[in-house]
């Protein structure tokens, strides 16, 4: 029981922090403003998805593996946007 | 030896993963500016961190309930500056 509790809320944490960086690509879109936003953040976001990644891949877990493909290509784009908008 | 590396690349990410507000905390310090930065983006950082906090009570994993205990309370400061300095 506390197995399947354990898996449902890894599983939301997993699509919650798979989609944070989403609002501020929506924002930054419809704004073209940046400038407060922090580029090391970003780039930090950025590492944090790359080496999840290649953890997922070391340990074959697929769903680490699709779920940090998505943010890495997630984090790429907004490091775009802030590049373009700044 | 894939499971060290495993391990390491592991650790590695949590300390990159718990960090990443701490430059966007200090860059919105340094110019009281947070305008640029969604808050639901904030939000789902801080829902993570908490969903991954229960994720590791739930499995008794002491590094994801520390890791994730630290980025709750940076997460919670970031949301803080936001609504201040808004």
């Amino acid at each position: 029981m506390v197995t399947l509790i354990a898996n449902i809320v890894g599983y939301t944490a997993a699509v919650v922090g798979t989609s944070l960086m989403l609002p501020q690509i929506i924002k930054s879109l419809k704004t073209k403003k940046v400038k407060d936003i922090s580029f090391i953040m970003l780039v930090f976001y950025f590492l944090n998805c790359i080496l999840w990644l290649i953890y997922g891949i070391l340990i074959s877990a697929l769903p680490v593996i699709v779920a940090n493909s998505i943010a890495l290509l997630i984090s790429i784009f907004q490091i775009i946007l802030k590049i373009i908008y700044s």
